[in-house]
C-alpha cells in the first residue's frame, strides 16, 4: 500500500480507539474514521489484531523519528526525550496506548511490541546518561538504573493521566528533580 | 444482601474480569464464576457499571482493612504499605484494575473511585513520612512529594506488570533505594 493510505489507516485506528475504546472497536468503525474503505482495511489486515500490531509498530517508528534528530549534547538529548514524552507536538492522548497495554496479557503480539518500546525508551535514556558521565557533564551514576527509574515514572504518569485525568506536568517535574539529584545540576533538563 | 453473598459477587467479578477482560465481560459470565444466580446479580445491580462501581469500592475497603492494623512505628508502616502493594497475600493480579483504569475516561464513576484510592494511598505514605520526620527517625523531606513519588512508581509498576509481564520486585527495590536516599538509612524498609 502507498504511504499515504498507510498513514490514513494508522490515524483512523488512533481516532477510532480514542473514540470507542478497545471493547467497542471494529474494522467498520476504524474505516469510518478515514476515507479508506472497510474492504481496503480487510485487504491489508486479516484481523483487528493484525491492524493493531501494525499500529503499535507505527507508534514505535513515529517515536524513533522524533528522537532521530537528537544527536550531540547528552543534556539536550534528555530534555528532548522528556519533551517527546510529556509534551507531544500534536494532540496525542495516552488513552489508546493504555487500552492496548491492558490487553497485553491476552495478546502476546501486543506484549512483544510493548517490550520492544520499553527497551528502546530505556536505551535512549541510558545512552544519554552514559555519554554525559563520560564527558564529565553528569555526576557518576548507574545509567541503567536511572533509565529504569525515568521510564517507570513515565509509565506511572500515563496511568495517572488516563485513570485520574491528571496532567503529566507533575510527573515531569518529579523526574527532573530526580535527574538533578542523580546527575548533578543539569540546567538543560531542569527548567 | 448478606455479607457472604456480597463477598461471593465481588470475588466472581474479579475472576470474570481476569478471565474474559473488560471487553467480553457480561453479567452472565460474572454469575458463572459464583454460585449466585444471574437474577440475584441483576436484583442488586441494575447494570454492569453499577456492579463494577461496587467492586471498586470493595477493593478500597479491602486495602484499608489490610492497613488498619498498622499503627505505631513509621518505618514499619511504610514497610507494611510496600508489602500490601508489592506482595499481596493472595494471588492478586493488577490486570483487572488496569482494565478498569483504562475505562476511566469513559466512566466518571470509575474515575471518582480511582481518584479516591490515589488520595488514600498518598495519605498513608505522607502520614508515615511526616510521623517519622517528627520523631527524628527520618531525615527532613517533603512528605507530599515523597508520597507522590512512591505512588507514581507503584502506578508504573502495575503497568509494567500488565503490559510487559515484569515482576514488581524491580520497582520495589527502586522505591526502597529512593526512600533510603530521601529519608536516611531506614533499615526497616530496605532489605
Amino acid at each position: 500500500m502507498d504511504a499515504e493510505t498507510a498513514e490514513q489507516m494508522m490515524e483512523a485506528t488512533y481516532r477510532a480507539l480514542r473514540e470507542h475504546g478497545y471493547a467497542d472497536l471494529t474494522m467498520q468503525r476504524i474505516a469510518d474514521e478515514s476515507s479508506v474503505s472497510k474492504a481496503t482495511f480487510h485487504y491489508h489486515f486479516d484481523t483487528k489484531e493484525e491492524l493493531l500490531k501494525a499500529f503499535l509498530d507505527h507508534l514505535v517508528e513515529q517515536f524513533e523519528g522524533r528522537l532521530a534528530s537528537e544527536a550531540g549534547d547528552p543534556r539536550e538529548r534528555l530534555d528532548a526525550f522528556l519533551d517527546a514524552i510529556f509534551a507531544p507536538a500534536e494532540d496525542v492522548s495516552p488513552i489508546p496506548l493504555m487500552e492496548l497495554k491492558s490487553q497485553a496479557p491476552y495478546h502476546e503480539a501486543y506484549r512483544e511490541r510493548f517490550v520492544e518500546m520499553d527497551e528502546r525508551l530505556r536505551e535512549v535514556v541510558a545512552e544519554a546518561v552514559r555519554d554525559g558521565i563520560e564527558s564529565g557533564q553528569f555526576d557518576d551514576a548507574n545509567p541503567e538504573a536511572v533509565a529504569r527509574f525515568v521510564v517507570t515514572a513515565i509509565n506511572g504518569a500515563h496511568v495517572r493521566e488516563v485513570a485520574l485525568g491528571e496532567t503529566p506536568s507533575e510527573t515531569r517535574r518529579m523526574v527532573e528533580r530526580y535527574l538533578e539529584r542523580e546527575l548533578g545540576h543539569t540546567t538543560g533538563v531542569v527548567a
